[in-house]
């Protein structure tokens, strides 16, 4: 069962011009940092609240490693933006299968490692009205 | 102050299979729906999350009432997908005012009537990294 929006990605060219962004006209800080070479990606989460099933809610911001990740081929795309969206459950795996019963397109056979040591997977963005969208559940959840 | 993820707007061409969508896909019921004649769209709110800050976090589904509103020119452009985020405070004019003198672009002069009687305004995305950005402060905050 999803049970929070766990967390926005948002795609960006630069990284550090874009926390900055976020630190100075919002006051919204950096809670965690990493490069994840899988996704080919450098990202930074900005904790905003926490969620009422004990987890919280992150802006994701995420800057590509090479151009031909997911992430840099939708930024040479679309520019910089909303990239994706993400529940949080405890059960990413139950939750995909079900989803896939449905009929809705899950991108990855297993699970995989996301932010801050997460389990995450993906729906297709053409199954889902226009929107990538992220299952995940938190280290502290599996 | 901005204390939570408020929701995330999502456009669509057909808000009723659109929130069938979501309820079939995901178990989201609708919260709350309403007609904004002034913003020019029909919604609905999916309730996802209590948040910290004693409000909660949404999901909300847009289909616009005329082609020349702003969501109907994004969709001709776009298609179906991520339209805006939204952050809540308790002060929209204070946090608005702030910004603004920050120089980033605050789309209207005082803020308007959003979602189930909120007070909203908007930043230029072209000053947010890409990202159409909201502010929102609760009926019950204001």
């Amino acid at each position: 069962m999803l049970t929070r929006i766990d967390h926005i990605g948002i795609a960006c060219f630069d990284l550090d011009l874009t926390v900055e962004f976020y630190r100075s006209t919002y006051g919204f800080e950096v809670f965690h940092s990493e490069v994840n070479e899988e996704q080919g990606v450098r990202e930074a989460m900005l904790k905003i609240n926490d969620t009422s099933d004990g987890g919280a809610s992150y802006l994701q911001l995420l800057e590509p490693t090479r151009q031909d990740s997911a992430v840099g081929k939708w930024l040479a795309r679309h520019g910089e933006g909303v990239h994706h969206i993400a529940f949080g459950t405890a059960d990413v795996d139950g939750d995909a299968a079900g989803i896939r019963e449905k009929g809705v397109r899950v991108l990855y056979d297993e699970p995989r490692t996301g932010s801050m040591g997460s389990r995450i997977t993906f729906l297709h963005p053409k199954d889902c009205h226009g929107v990538l969208t992220e299952l995940v559940t938190s280290r502290t959840e599996h």
